[in-house]
C-alpha cells in the first residue's frame, strides 16, 4: 500500500472541523478517505454511577484516550486495519462495540485536542487549526443543543461558561501555534478547502 | 493568455510575506510568477521638504496609492503589461522611473495592507495572511534596521512603538479576518508553502 497522508484537524467545538473533514471526504471519495474522530476516545471511569459520569468534563485532555488514538493511527500508517472505540453519550461510557477502520490514502484525525499531545502531533503530515470566532461557535452550540438535545438555554450557557470556554482557553486555543495552516471560519471556507484538497491531489498525482 | 491566479499576501512588517512570495516564485520559475510589492506604492506629498517627508508614516493606509495598485493589477488580469512606480526610501519620494511587469500565470501582490482595501481584496483569487508573533517581527526589524540602515536601537524602538505597532493594531491585524487561509510563522513554514504551491500547480494542471 502506498503511504497515507495523515491530516490532523483541530479547533474549538463548533468551529467547523467536521464540516471540513466531511467536505474533503466528499471530494476524494469514501474509499480514499478515513476519518478518525477524537470524540470516540472519551474516557470516563466506569465505576462511577451515571450522575457522576455526566459530571466528567469530556473536553479536558485528561479524559481523552490519547494512547489508544495513537495506536489506532499507527496501525493505519503501517497499512493495517484498526478498531476505534465507540462512546455512548447517553450512557456516558464506552460501549462494547467498535468501528473498524481501513487504511486509506488520506486519514483525517479530527477533534478539539488533536494538536495537544506532542507524540500525536508528530504523526500528522499536515496540522490544521480551524479558527472560528467564539460567538459563531457559541451560536452553533446553542442551535445544536436546543434542537438535538432539547436542552434549555440556561443550561447550555452554564455548560458553555463553566466547561467549553475554560477548556478552549486553556487547552485548545494554545495548540493553534502548532498548526501548519490556519483556516478561518471553518466549514464554509471553500477556498481553504480547495487549497487543502489541491495538496491532497498533488500528493497522490506525483506518486 | 490563460487566466492568471492572483494571490494577495498580507501580514505585519517582518512576518515573512516576502520570503513566502519569493519561495513561490522559486518553486514556479520567474517566467510564471510576477510579484507586485505594495511598498512601491507609497505616497508622500512631494511639495514637502525632505525632513517633513520623512515624518510621513508609510505604513498608514492613507499613504498607499491603492488606486494605482488596483489599476496595475487589473492590467495584468486583462493580460496586459503594466508599469509600477518605484519609491526611493532615501529621498522619500516616488522616482521618475518605473518597473515593467508582464502578465504571468501567477501574480502575487504582497504588502502589509493588501487586504485593507475592499476593491483590492476582490481582485484576489486567494487571500493569505501571514501571522507571526510580534516579538519575532520586532527581532527581524531590529536586525534589519541595525545592519542595513545602521540605525541605533533607541531610534528603532521609538519607531516601532510610535508607528509600526499602532499601524499593525489598527490597520493590519484587523484584516486577518478577510483571509482565506492564515499561515503561522511566515517564511520558514515549508508545509504551508507546499500546500499553497499545490494549489498553484493544481490550478494550471487542470487547464
Amino acid at each position: 500500500m502506498r503511504k497515507s497522508l495523515i491530516i490532523g484537524v483541530a479547533g474549538g467545538s463548533g468551529s467547523g472541523k467536521s464540516t471540513i473533514s466531511k467536505r474533503l471526504k466528499e471530494l476524494n471519495g469514501n474509499n480514499r478517505v478515513e476519518i478518525i474522530d477524537q470524540s470516540a476516545y472519551a474516557l470516563v471511569d466506569s465505576s462511577l454511577d451515571l450522575l457522576d459520569r455526566r459530571k466528567v468534563n469530556l473536553g479536558h485532555p485528561s479524559n481523552v484516550d490519547f494512547d489508544l488514538l495513537k495506536d489506532n493511527i499507527n496501525d493505519l500508517i503501517l497499512g493495517k486495519s484498526t478498531n476505534s472505540p465507540i462512546f455512548d453519550y447517553h450512557t456516558y461510557e464506552r460501549t462494547d462495540e467498535i468501528i473498524k477502520h481501513e487504511p486509506k490514502d488520506i486519514v483525517i484525525v479530527e477533534g478539539s485536542l488533536v494538536l495537544y499531545d506532542s507524540a500525536l502531533r508528530d504523526l500528522f503530515d499536515i496540522k490544521v487549526y480551524v479558527d472560528t470566532d467564539a460567538d459563531i461557535r457559541l451560536i452553533r452550540k446553542i442551535l445544536k443543543d436546543t434542537k438535538e438535545k432539547s436542552l434549555d438555554i440556561d443550561n447550555i450557557i452554564l455548560d458553555y461558561i463553566s466547561r467549553d470556554k475554560n477548556v478552549y482557553m486553556n487547552f485548545v486555543e494554545p495548540t493553534k501555534r502548532f498548526a501548519d495552516i490556519i483556516i478561518p471560519e471553518g466549514g464554509e471556507n471553500e477556498i481553504a478547502i480547495d487549497i487543502l484538497n489541491s495538496k491532497i491531489k498533488g500528493t497522490f498525482d506525483r506518486l
